[in-house]
């Protein structure tokens, strides 16, 4: 049996998981056999979305198998933050929402990527396209996705059809968007347990900048002033990842789902491109952001614009 | 007002200059202001299918003016087949069904890629995704464009959606699939006013394989025969070519529109790749290439796994 991988990025968010796991039961209902899987560990937040729609998370692969024909990509594209063989594998499609950038293909190829908020709102599209009715468990995880991915609809990547998706898969899946969608947020900012460590790793993501290497990891949070009570640990912690990773900066964002803003902390010789580009100045490495709550629309495309002049 | 601009690739063939056409049709019934464009000139094919359903040709360019807000990249992706100015625009849209190669953007997009045998089944599918009728001039420039891929549904790069697209655009358009595909192919395939110079830059690609650089041209033909009756020519003119721009390989598929098959003639150091792709001998620099019809499906797959042995 000729066997479909399905999966997200590194370091896996809410969307890359129940993405994975909503697109690869749409091919199972189209008579294509796939299996969702996963290049890291399940978050508290995605945890708690599993927990509530009584879903079990994606095998856990560092490496594509050889008894596999072919891969599907959702929620990324770029290469290095996709699974460590991924130039040795045929990749049949990708379904994406973020810019393209380090992929190559050597066969024409099913690509969707749209500009809106998260995968999950194309792959709800994408059910209805091929007429396929979305079930109670999996309406219920990619509503999730979207609450992750929008912050519960507040962040500016949030478009009308995430609006529109997430209103209607909540109803499908039984339960209140606010109440939920808040619910959801709280079990991802519990901060309580996590290690410095994994508090820079959790959900950290690598980019390119000016021919600069720039590493940017986001965490949620209710109480922003409890995650920095470490503050003097996260410095060492990340001043080993710059040095070992040779980065111009790393920028550690956590952002503060109450309030809807984010307080930053950068270290390395690029952090003068933070003050630049947020026209703020950082005291004791740090700064807040008023607004910016996404990574992808407010902070990596102002810091790429610094890096590039 | 903002305006758009919608254009295919490079030497542009008529699924290029139609799909240009029909998606800024479909975007201005969208009340977006889009214009098509071309970056080449028209073929006679292409210019027998304008015609026949009395559309005007896009307008030609050779660089994306400073009023434009964006642009929407049609039949193709990759940077070295689109405008010289292509990193300095914002690229909105891609819609195209070819492998995905030399291609990024800083910001989302919307991408649809789909591995079918035509960019006009994708727009055929988009009319009805957006719940737009296509009128009878529209539909006749996609029909157009599906025979031109496709060789008359006979390319193996043809699907069945590229089928039932044709058929259904057919019946709109008002045409006989099989008499008008004949007509149309017939009318590209006269090559009799063509220079030899022309000959080999009507529809030719360049490719990056394996480190190093390929053209290959291709033009349609009723009688092969009569196309090489001035080998010698074209042979002094693709050595001239080879070596302005350092090729390791230039490719000369005549195809056989009636018979379905092509004579090739390879010159430059990478022609022993030829005879190992396809498994024949050259023979006064040429080969019977049986079957082969399709430049991005038989031929650039054949000839990339070569070049990366």
């Amino acid at each position: 049996m000729e066997k479909t991988l399905v999966f997200g990025h590194k370091n896996p968010d809410t969307d890359s998981i129940c993405s994975a796991l909503a697109y690869a039961d749409l091919k199972n209902k189209l008579e294509i056999t796939a299996q969702p899987a996963r290049l890291g560990s399940v978050s508290k937040e995605t945890q708690f979305a599993l927990d509530q729609f009584d879903v079990e998370a994606p095998k856990l692969i560092d490496k594509v198998e050889e008894d596999i024909k072919e891969v599907i990509l959702v929620d990324h594209n770029e290469f290095q933050q996709s699974v460590d063989n991924i130039k040795d594998v045929r990749i049949a499609e990708v379904i994406d929402h973020h810019r393209i950038s380090n992929f190559e293909t050597k066969e024409p190829l099913y690509f969707r990527a749209e500009p809106v908020g998260c995968t999950a709102t194309i792959i709800n599209k994408l059910y209805k396209e091929n007429d396929v009715p979305v079930s109670k468990e999996i309406a219920g995880l990619l509503v999730s996705a979207i609450i992750s991915d929008s912050l519960l609809l507040k962040s500016p990547t949030c478009t009308q059809e995430d609006v529109d998706a997430a209103y209607e898969l909540a109803e499908i899946a039984g339960v209140n968007l606010e109440t939920y969608g808040l619910e959801l947020l709280e079990a991802g900012a519990d901060l309580s347990d996590k290690t410095v460590k994994e508090l820079l790793t959790m959900d950290a993501k690598g980019f390119a900048m000016g021919g600069e290497k720039v590493e940017i990891a986001q965490v949620n949070a209710v109480e922003v002033t409890k995650v920095y009570e470490n503050q003097k640990d996260l410095e060492i912690e990340i001043n080993q990842i710059i040095k070992e990773r040779d980065l111009s900066l790393f920028l550690f964002v956590v952002t503060d789902i109450i309030n809807n803003n984010s307080e930053v902390m950068a270290l390395g010789d690029g952090s003068s491109k933070v003050e630049a580009a947020f026209g703020v100045t950082l005291k004791n490495n740090r700064a807040l952001l008023e607004g910016v709550v996404s990574r992808k629309k407010q902070v990596v495309t102002a810091l790429t614009d610094m890096f590039n002049k």
